[in-house]
This record gives structure tokens, sequence and C-alpha cells, in this order.
């Protein structure tokens, strides 16, 4: 019996938006009807994460809750959620929920080992993401050594995944691949896009840097966790 | 009091996307809380539209009134759905819901009034949309006079469709171009990309043409009845 997905979503949209299409993209599928049912609710309602974690902003548990709660009522299977940094509250939800929960970091922590063995990987993500230590976790759990931004490094990667959260189009490439080289001098061979806005923003600048897509390892893993193929590329 | 979008769709699940996506870059929005709740049911179990209507296919309208239930019951304010053909039966979907429905085709009609006023405009689309008939009819209620394609042209365009949702990479650009080519000597001084697989065909082909898409123009009937603005390019 083939599984339905659902993403709590929101967080943020484009990003949302991105995952669902990836999903589509990578499912092995002749016609509409050989592909996943999936339930999304793009909740733009959940208040920042990031605030939350760090500067006492409020707790998005209870509206991530509500999105749970109606993608189980219409029948999700599984559930997932294209937000590096929502994951911070991942047990909260999986202590509420009746349906399963994929983490992206566990799957992408899995990747990180599968493609690039112990070679020390540059992580990339909010403030939140980065000093709440969930990422870190998760890929010493695969034995896999990470090297994170400076405090100047991240404010630069913070006001451009907000710019991307804004729509803007006048984004600062050189600023981007600046803190890439920095990271990559103090030991990165390769990038987590630890945030679902900078797959994104990779895309539009191009950017030639070897890098685990967290949304595309959790696509990958939803797929396969419905009983449905990958594609092959 | 702003209001939630419902989308019923998989009716192509790539379509579904795009107009997602589509919705999240139009709205005038600072931050991932600006954004429109959006609520989607990809239910990819929906029999196809137009073997519905040209061949006695399996009726497509209990899968479709399925995804209107759930998405009413989690809260959508009005529902919208990216298939053109779909439309067909919409009559029978207003009669069974307690939401209402914008219609992609009468939006798109009065956005062809606004731009091209009388001008003749080429319509493209499923065999199932141009047969039925139901686009010449919205677009006759704004006076807007079409050329439709031959059967020949017929031919090559569900051919195309269909090989988008299928995922398919190799697409045959020229026979595009030349179905357009022999429309726009039988009059046609513009084109409506009448079906959610055709604006992702004309991004893939960087097609050089003036037309509407339903998609944009859904989107935009959809941000503004929800109460949001829709962002000035």
């Amino acid at each position: 019996m083939k599984k339905t997905i659902g993403i709590l979503g929101g967080m943020g949209p484009l990003a949302t938006a991105d995952l669902f299409q990836k999903i589509v993209r990578m499912t092995d599928a002749a016609c509409d009807n050989d592909h996943i049912r999936i339930y999304i609710d793009n909740n733009a309602q959940i208040p920042d994460r990031t605030a939350a974690i760090l500067s006492g902003g409020p707790d998005p548990v209870p509206a991530m809750l509500d999105s749970v709660n109606k993608l189980s009522s219409i029948g999700a299977d599984v559930l997932i959620m294209p937000c590096n940094t929502a994951h911070y509250f991942l047990p909260r939800l999986r202590e509420s929920s009746t349906v399963p929960f994929i983490s992206m970091l566990e799957e992408t922590a899995l990747a990180c080992k599968k493609i690039h063995g112990a070679a020390p990987v540059g992580l990339l993500g909010t403030s939140g993401t980065i000093r709440s230590g969930i990422y870190k976790k998760a890929l010493e759990a695969q034995q896999v050594p990470c090297v994170e931004p400076t405090e100047e490094e991240q404010a630069v990667l913070m006001q451009l995944i907000y710019a991307v959260k804004a729509g803007e189009s006048q984004l600062d490439r050189q600023a981007f691949l600046d803190v890439l080289a920095a990271m990559k001098a103090r030991g990165a061979t390769y990038f987590i896009l630890g945030c679902t806005e900078l797959p994104i923003l990779a895309d539009l600048f191009q950017l030639q840097e070897s890098c685990i897509d967290p949304t595309t390892e959790l696509a990958r893993a939803a797929i396969t966790y419905c009983g449905y193929q990958v594609k092959s590329c």
C-alpha cells in the first residue's frame, strides 16, 4: 500500500514550493496518476524559529501543531518540514503527533557520510540552526566533522537568507562566495546548504561548489518511505 | 480578515507546484508571516479529464470532491484548481461545495479583454479543453474572438503536454513553434497557454510570443480575493 506525504510548510513559503517541486520531479512517474498524493499546509502564521531559539521570541510549536493536526486529519501518513531550523522543535512535535516525521537533518547527515565519508563539511544555515547545535549533533552521530561560520560570516548568511524570504532580487553574490572561500581555508571540503532558502540562492548564484542539499535528501527519503521509486538522473 | 486558499491539485503535479510558486512570488510580502496560508491537496488519484470528456473515461468528479471536502474541512476560504480542462466539471463542483471557486478560465478571459481588447487570440490547450468549448464560451462572454488549433496541430500539442506531465526532457521545440506560426497565419495575434503544462513548456522553450498565462491570472485573482497585494514587477 503506497503512502501519502504531509508537508508542514510555510517556513518559508518558497522553500515549501521548492520541496514540493523536488518531490514531483524526483518521483519516477509516467503520468499524473503515478505521482504521490501530497498534502501541504503552507502555514505562514508560524513564528520565526531563529527568534524563538535565540532571543525569546514567541514559541512556534502551537502553530506547528495546528498544521500537524490538519495534515493528519486529512490522511497524511508521514510528515516532513522544509525548514532546517524548525527541526530544533522536532522532539516536541514527535511527542504530540500520531503520524511519524522524517528528519531532514538525519537524512542529510546520512547523505554526507555516504557520499563524502569522513571529509569535513562546511555547515551553512540560520543562526538558530548553527548556534543550537542541531546539525552538529546529527553530523556527529555519523562521525562527520564540520566547519561552522564565524560570527561575521554568519551575519552575511543571515542577511542573504532573509533577503530570499523577502523575495528580493538584488542579492550580494560576492559576499556569499567570500564566506565559502574563508570556510574552505579552515578545512571545509564541501557544504551543507542547511537552510531551505540556500538551495534557492545556490541556483540563483549558479554556485559551482560541491554541496549537499537537505531539501533534495528529504525529498528522496520521503519518496522512498511512501513506496515510490526515485527517478535516476 | 484575510482569507486562506485551497488548491485542488495533482492535475498535474508540476502545474500545481507552478501555481503555488507563482502565488508565493507574486504576493507582496516582506517575511514568511506576510504570506497567504495555502492548503494544497496534490491529489494524483484524479482520473484523466480529457479521457472523461472525450472518450468515456472514468468520471473525475468523485475524486475531485474528495479534495474539495478535505480542503474545506481544514479551513480553505476559496478553492482554485490549476487544470484548465478540469474546469469542464466546475459547475458540478460548485454545486457540491460550500466554499466558493475562482474560475481560471473566467479570469483569463477578463485578462485577454483588458490587455488585448478585441484582438483575436490563439487558444492552446488539451483536446478536452478545445473540443468541449469551455474556453471559447468564456472568451465569447468577453467578446474576445479566438483561433483554435486544427486536428493535426492539436495532436502535436497533446503529445508535448503529456511529455511534460511525464517529466520528459527531450521535447520537440520546432514542432511547437510550427503550430504557433500556422495559427498566427490564421489570425492569432497572441496566445492563451490554456493548459497548465504549457507555461512550463513556454519557459523551457524560452518562447518569445505574446502570451496570457492562465496560471498567473489565477494566482493574481486568488491573492486579491484573499485580501493581499500583488507585487508590482
